[in-house]
């Protein structure tokens, strides 16, 4: 059973989850012989029992969601706090499950066909709407990790989904800052955001009728790009389904910049939003925000809160437009 | 010149340094014939001005402070505060300095003799009590990227000083998240964390008469690491000088047990500390973080602030401790 540990400093949740340190880690794997991918067709066996599908050609499927083999959080447990001296934890309650994107081992999101993307991002509002049915749940983050630099273990498309008994300290912040800025100006700081964005142009990566894609004004990575909707919704899982299509090509058009411009594209993709069993807020937006991990770059501000960017955001939007190829 | 932009919703800064994307890379470019390291003996033409150094046998020296050939932030420019839209900005002013530690291209931290890493520990108090002279400078940030993995661009050991007009977000938070501690129990959270370890034990990697190395209870990262001192001070720069000694000690085993149990050990380390125009402060304590980038692993913890941590803090110490490598 996974820990949930608090920093009696910061009020920072850590998850200390020993079992997942044995996951395969298809970078070294994957040259093994005999290595098989758990999440291509034909291997379904191979993964934990399947919590939701969406059928392919034939028998097949082209999305499967599964229960992740090594769990960050798990269903068991309790969400009561205890002390251990000047300490507070509870147990890793929660669930933690993998979005398969395609049976196609090779095909990256952003080459998928806009159906099937708008399939994923559909599956991401149908589960979170499920978990959230659990009143201890709090909250449900939805990420994707790309590329080794990013974290991934695996190199087959996949998402993952983490539902937790508390929300992360970073949201909490986000959301409160947010909130800050609405008493101040009586206006949601996103949508002040995609206003200035529109007219100031520079910064614009990606458009169309439902959603904006920028490299933000304070940028913390080089190329980090977030893709917002244009009209305000304060939970992810609150989105029209008419506008999956509208999310789908934005992702792969913002994606396959990203890709066309930094040689071997490693990415974080994180969906900020509220917690699932806030009401809706003015204050809040959802959004999406996008990660490069350029190689072997920045490893210090990761861990410090203190952000040098040597790419301004103005220069990222120029280069992905361009179809340049940035060299490190 | 750099430039400081603030992030509309945290509240955070960021440093767009475009100027910092050229320097070199010595894990490329040590590769290339004809390339001299900038920071051994013999090549002082090759670093900018020096600013301080102490003298090693004969005409040489065993420790240099030079400024930063490519600087996250420079000694011109205003630190008003300007807006553009929405957003804030301030030009990038401050100081970027390198201490290079040894003449010694190959010899790591913690390889050096006790009196050498005392000689490090003394220049930065030194510098810091210089820097600070400069009424603009609100932080002064000390750390050391060592290996690849932690972003470090140059081999030789080195480490940073950033001065800097106004203190990074994550340095306010946690000083306000001590400040809450001791108005609810009327202590030091840092120095109930000294008592608790020493009391538990089992999180312990370094301990002598002035300083106590443990694995933090809520560590984010794998073989996370803290070095305290035992007796309160809340800025780093007025550690007594009999205490330098000590220190070095205390890092030296640390790193030493570090390098022993993980391969090809990267790590980040950083002072944390009070900003220096503040008065000594009964809820904040100085110390020493580190945190070692194990290989590829867990990208996604640090854009976020949701950690998952596979090694815990317990464990890590009986790793550390036995001296027996651990394998990812």
């Amino acid at each position: 059973m996974p820990e949930i540990r608090k920093d009696p400093v910061f009020g920072r949740w850590v998850i200390i989850a020993s079992e997942r340190g044995l996951r395969p880690n298809e970078f070294r794997a994957g040259q093994e012989a005999g290595y098989a991918c758990p999440f291509c067709a034909g291997h379904e066996d191979l993964t934990p029992p399947e919590i939701y599908s969406l059928p392919g050609p034939g028998k097949g499927w082209r999305l499967r969601v599964v229960r992740n083999k090594y769990p960050a959080l798990e269903a068991g447990g309790s969400v009561e706090n205890r002390r251990s001296g000047i300490y507070n934890r509870m147990d890793g309650m929660g669930f933690h499950e993998v979005v398969i994107e395609t049976p196609d081992h090779g095909t990256l999101l952003e080459q998928m066909p806009e159906e099937s993307v708008a399939d994923v991002v559909r599956t991401f509002k149908l589960r979170v709407g499920e978990i959230k049915k659990d009143p201890r749940i709090k909250y449900v983050m939805i990420f994707k990790n790309h590329g080794r630099n990013a974290g991934a273990s695996l190199l087959h498309p996949h998402s993952q989904i983490i539902a937790m008994p508390m929300a992360p300290l970073r949201v909490m912040q986000e959301i409160e800052g947010a909130a800050d800025y609405h008493r101040e100006r009586g206006t949601c700081v996103f949508c002040d955001i995609v206003r200035e964005e529109l007219e100031f142009k520079r910064r614009v990566v990606a458009e169309n009728a439902d959603f904006l894609a920028v490299t933000p004004y304070a940028s913390r990575f080089s190329f980090e790009t977030w893709i917002l909707p244009k009209r305000h919704v304060s939970h992810f899982e609150e989105m029209p389904d008419a506008q999956a299509g509208a999310l789908a090509a934005a992702l792969k058009t913002t994606l396959g910049k990203l890709a066309a411009s930094l040689p071997e594209l490693s990415y974080n993709l994180i969906v900020h939003t509220m917690p699932v069993q806030e009401p809706a807020a003015e204050h809040y937006h959802w959004h999406i925000e996008i990660m490069p991990k350029l190689t072997h770059v920045a490893g210090f501000e990761w861990g410090t809160g203190f952000y040098i960017n040597t790419v301004s955001p103005e220069d990222a939007a120029e280069i992905l437009n361009s179809g340049r190829r940035f060299k490190l």
